[in-house]
């Protein structure tokens, strides 16, 4: 028997987590609990969350959805306290152990601290093997840890000034948020890679990914944390660092393309806005004659509209998608055509048939979704089928937290566009320029090629930091020699 | 501390069980877990799935989604032979017990078979109660139980012998797919009122509660069974039998309001056609002055989209939908407004902000979630709110599967269409016609009241079958005198 | 990778169930918990209590030990009531679903009861097939079941004559304690060859298998319950029934010899007590010329001391037992020699190398352990090795509850006294005589042949009642044509 | 509800733990299974295996018993190699983490390596907090991890440098087992402490912490580790090493009176043999004029042989064990007298009835189950009871992996004799002499006051080392800030 696997057929991009924390409130748990299922979205595989009582640390970290655990009365009342962080996670290749999931733990000379990351530190093996040599025991595969043991072993007093020093060492993009037992820390990577934001519940600061978490809570947003700045939140209120050299602003653009939720405000633009302008913009650099613009759901659908609004065309709900997924079946061994695709989403034969369709989606990664549902909706009796995607080729992989494959696994990085066309079955095939991604931004000119202002390195290959561990080639090298069943 | 339900606020009717069986197959087993998994939108708290390899039955079934158990191969190797059946059920009152998952089993003096029902029987208890005065020992609280002991008790010969003078003690809204070791058997209520089709996979029949159950398979679509029709299919084919009493056939019109899947075809039309169309019509009747149209997603997507073609006034995804729900969250002390709604839905703020903002939904029950995203979308800044539902108001419960509140919790059934806009906080509120429904049908003089197309009870009170156990009030019976943990 | 069994190594025989009842006393659930706990020893693979609180009925049902379960104050908790039945159970080949854990429960006309049952019914497959073809439908593969189906077809008005009228319609051994919302019954087969006595905790009347469950609650002993006695408990006091035609009394022997628990007083007479005069009567009837007394423990202790102080041979610990056994283990490739015996047993080189051993154990069912056990105490240096056992050699099996095997593996049905001898590879061997048995007992002329005191059909072939599913060949036929996985 | 513990009633010495090894050989995991189940007595609660197989460590770490996990194929079969460590657990208040099962593995510049360890050091907290300064993370609350860590920061190039380096930082009573991926290292403190024995399988050396381990898998006895012994075993064989100030061997004296099993091999002497000479010391000091001798089951059992036989007073089993305890069970509200005690030990009323009773136990750690025994012993008919315990009183706590309440527990600490024969209730009480003890050892003129032959530090408050942690007052501080539910 052969397992079919929903994903493995399905080649998104996937990030690799959510942050959340809250200083001083009363439901201090519950509402981290909230925030994490706001956040979702970043990352389903496992959760965690930590609070301190003032007299000490409390934890759960489970695998699954936040609802499937931190919905329950006694995993809330357990931890205790008014100050809390939490963490989801998305799947990663060879990491699903329990010993993983963040926030992680760790007691120093200056007592205990939890620390939770969005992101991807670009010399955290380099940094492991240094500390190893030094003697510092490695309890997890994660790269959150080689910060734990850099707090360690600072000899700094306060906790602060030890988080700042752990910084320093560090390269790469993300958002960190930790705690003490009597302060919570915050901080964006130089660039501001990834994203972190700042709001207010009453009188508690609330740090977050997105704003979508503040607003299940109805927190007020405050403003994000600057790329490079370094908040600490205590009784004493919020005081913000800048430890870093001066970096430009370069936050990531996948963000608005795939990553956050329609409804959370990024960098002052409404997610849902800006994925119907790329729709738009799509729309005027290649809109064919067609009968029907058809999203690939869910993603798809904002640019959709957008291009439906522009190009006139009518929109429809040409693909059905099942959100009752589990990650795989059983392939029956007489097989079934497109069967992977097929678990998550079906062709809606009366949309389609005889018609000129526009298939709209927001990314190519390696191009065997696409090329399934090109054969699927031409099955279903679509005359033509032409592609839109509603962002750029992908041509390099992200170093900074999002899951890519290798570059030989990327479509884009081996293939002309006629070859990605013949790939896909399409008639048609147009990818929306980089210059009208940024349009969509809202930055007429397009891309300011001395100073850009995003990180677009999949498109472009222009990373804004040193990508240590690659140079060095570390990337393969066997994290631990221990294989355990965790249960 | 005080758990808030995603469902409780979430006042959608729920079917409760969808079925699929397939005769003489290699996979029958994993083509089952996929025709379940096609199925899941009908039933997500259990499923089970039974086979028989000529020696004996295996089954399993389990709470959880399809894709959390039957995606294994252990448990696909485990069900071994060429015939299963299998059913998704939903989560009913009282009644989440692990004994009461189907297929159901027994073994009666010609042999074993096996099960699985989606309706609800109208004299259920009151055979119940005459087959424990007979010494009957009932093991569930199921009403398939009951069909069970008519077939063992039956002194007919044949397995087909005994199910249908089992059929003939029965009312009620159904559709049965049942198993012994050489034939598979499926029946259809006298009225069709649940839905049940036939398709063929190569030489192997394949029985499914909708065509998407089908079409994951690539199995034909034959036809439907028809109302009052009782198929046996055995290794020399299918045989057809109307044992029933003539009756016209009146499909309940809820499978293309709410339940089937949008790309399947129900009585010859596509669900996602005509959902569209009760837009159109519901726009023809009554559309405001406004200048965003917004679907409460995923079930109001479809008619929003009609409505939007016909009024002119531009769709937009003004509501998101979080996918990843748990069931409850525990509220904090402080009480979040809106808490419940926000589990699952959120506005975005960008498309309803200065917005005179049409609402569509599917259908109004209780009240509770319309009235909470009418607030929500003011809150997110609409100028004013206009709410259009697809369906007529609910006034009368169901009793043929579907679970709908007690009379005295349906909304329409106890105010004034004047009384529920006031409620729902709307600025105006018009429900669709119920000859608009059936001109969505592709009916143009609507409703044939003297021979209704379809059973639209809900609305009308006019129930097709005679209603038992509801006139000798057994309802609220209490069906089990012991209360057992299961695990 | 091969999987060696302690058990299977080890041939004991074993009694499939203890039952425990207490009526109207507020600690039901705790009390009866604790009552099986004494009784542990009877049954070890599952234990099951019902509770009834006036208003329903409450279960739980557990493979595992009373204390991996009962002893939680949530279980506990939830078994609300007055009055409570329970049972252990031990492990018997292919019945080991949860499905089959007693107490079996069932709703009749009359009412909700439920039932347990130590013993074994010799016409219960002759009976379940009548049921069958009138229509019951079978849940479990237990004869107990046979019991419920009776009840719940039986026309009389009251519970009790339901339970008498089910009683004289089965054949076999057995003691049964029952319970309806407001009385418990206990009956005890017409020859009483299973044990049950009643006992009294200040007004609450107690019954259990063996006087050691009501030690451990304090309870006083009243009596036991007589062959063919039905005793009905209610809010006013004990009626005593005799429904069967009068049979001798033959209690089961092997009660002495193997099963109840050493200070359990059995028949007015203390087991342990027995257990010594059966080793002294063994060693006058057989005393070798030896240097030590070994008893294979822990059963084989007592007789040893008896066989010791008759013979003057000191006693000593030549055999360790270890009591934390798991069921099995696996074997290395390189076979290591005696490894199942190990598993639970060691030679104490100490006290038997150059020594001549008398080793004493209680019964030989295979003879596979006695011959292991011999070879490591030869290889532990013993100079002799002088096998007595303790009761006489087993030439027919059992069928009353007593797991035996088939006749064609009960050793000493298959060879002559010289030549088990030989297949153990003793010096010498000797088995008390059945009239050495019942001078032990205390009747000096021993086994009366008219009217033996005792049913000792294992020795000599001597059955008290029809064997009708032996007769009938009904044995081996397949219980269920199902196989699931219980989870 | 009130929960009645079977321990904390049951006032026995618990030592922590045993440990196993294999070398070189084809079924190292499944070996290790069954050495560790033959030294189950010494730690019930957790158990853990590593193993290399040349390319990475596996692991398998659980709660509960060997045989409740260790027994399944696919368990032994994931743990891959020819070379093997394992170790079982006791528990120990508070730390009954999952983390802490031990082995504890770590990796180093060196590589991983693992240990376990049966003892304490008694420096342990003084040092993790002098790690946790120079910033090591510890994981676990086990004083294992403080060697790990010293091992991890070593500068020294081979493993075996950086263990020895290790060991000369630690204090206390210590046999710990290592393995990196290719040697294995077995240590046993300065002075001996606990026990550490060394077997050869074929070619294979075995390391166990007693040789009833090397009995189950037929290895051959080597020897004793001697006390500050070092070895390392690789492919080239076994080399040994003496690192540390030559210290007198002072063997813990509690292995015979409690810890190693009777068939063990300790210090050349049968522990069997050492018990019952202990028993015919004790009827030497001060045999009563009694009826009978009985012993508390099971660790009595022995040295009431031995009374017995010396005293010429008849042996019985007065007492009952149940063996299948539960840790606690649920008391009643009306309470049951000595329920606790009843939970483990039943009279035997036969036995004692009218009888002057000698009950004879191996220690006496709280006398809280002296007391209800002796209560026990009289309700059931005993006209006189007379204690006889076979170790000396315990005046003082160990701090060597004996887990003793604090001194203020103690009841020979806190009574003169004559007041602890009041408390229990017994007619006479006897201890015997530390001398006495010695004499049964084989020392014809009882301890060396000089150099004493044994550490008995319980009974004469002579700590064979320094008590760095107690003398600093560190034993209470919390170990970790963090409070997770492990699961």
């Amino acid at each position: 028997m052969k397992t079919v696997s929903v994903y493995a057929e399905d080649d998104r991009l996937r990030e690799e987590c959510g942050v959340f924390g809250v200083f001083q409130h009363d439901d201090a748990a519950a509402l981290t609990a909230l925030g994490l299922h706001a956040l979702q979205h970043r990352g389903q595989e496992a959760a965690g969350i930590f609070t301190h009582d003032g007299e000490q640390f409390y934890s759960e970290r489970r695998m699954g959805l936040v609802g499937d655990h931190f919905n329950r009365k006694d995993v809330i009342g357990r931890l205790k306290g008014r100050q809390a962080i939490g963490h989801v996670r998305y799947s990663t290749t060879g990491g699903s152990s329990k010993q993983n999931i963040q926030p992680l733990y760790a007691e120093s000379d200056c007592g205990g601290f939890a620390v939770c990351h969005n992101g991807n530190l670009t010399n955290a093996l380099t940094k492991r093997r240094e500390l190893i040599k030094k003697g510092s025991i490695f309890y997890t595969t994660s790269d959150t840890e080689v910060i734990l043991h850099m707090i360690a072993r600072s000899q700094k007093k306060q906790f602060y000034e030890r988080f700042i020093e752990a910084l320093l060492q560090i390269d790469g993009g993300y958002a960190l948020v930790g705690m003490t037992k009597n302060e919570m820390v915050g901080v964006r990577d130089p660039h501001g890679i990834r994203p972190l934001v700042l709001g207010k519940l009453n009188d508690s600061y609330v740090l977050a990914s997105e704003t979508c978490a503040l607003d299940i809570i109805n927190a007020e947003f405050i403003r994000e944390i600057d790329n490079g700045e370094v908040v600490i939140i205590n009784k004493d209120g919020l005081k913000s660092y800048r430890p870093f050299a001066h970096q430009p602003a370069r936050p990531c653009v996948f963000e608005y393309i795939y990553f956050s939720r329609p409804d959370s405000i990024v960098g002052g633009r409404c997610v849902y806005d800006v994925r119907k302008k790329m729709g738009v913009e799509l729309a005027i650099e290649s809109a064919p004659e067609a009968d029907v613009i058809v999203p690939i759901p869910d993603s798809g659908v904002p640019a959709a509209i957008g291009f439906s609004r522009q190009s006139g065309i009518p929109f429809e709900l040409g693909i059905i998608r099942n959100h009752y997924v589990g990650r795989t079946f059983i392939e029956p061994e007489q097989k079934i055509r497109k069967l992977g695709v097929k678990l998550k989403h079906s062709a809606n034969c009366y949309a389609i048939k005889g018609q000129r369709v526009v298939l709209i989606d927001d990314s190519v990664v390696r191009g065997t979704t696409s090329s399934k549902i090109v054969q699927m909706v031409r099955e279903a009796g679509a005359t033509e089928v032409h592609m839109r995607i509603a962002s750029p080729p992908i041509t390099h992989p992200d170093f900074y937290g999002i899951d890519t494959p290798d570059k030989s696994q990327l479509l884009a990085a081996n293939k002309t566009l006629e070859e990605m066309r013949d790939y896909m079955g399409a008639d048609s095939l147009h990818f929306i320029t980089v210059d009208g991604v940024y349009r969509a931004m809202g930055y007429k000119d397009g891309r300011d090629n001395t100073n850009p202002q995003f990180t677009d390195h999949c498109f472009t290959g222009d990373y804004p930091t040193e990508l240590k561990d690659q140079d060095e080639k570390l990337k393969d090298k066997q994290l631990s020699l221990l294989s355990e069943l965790k249960v």
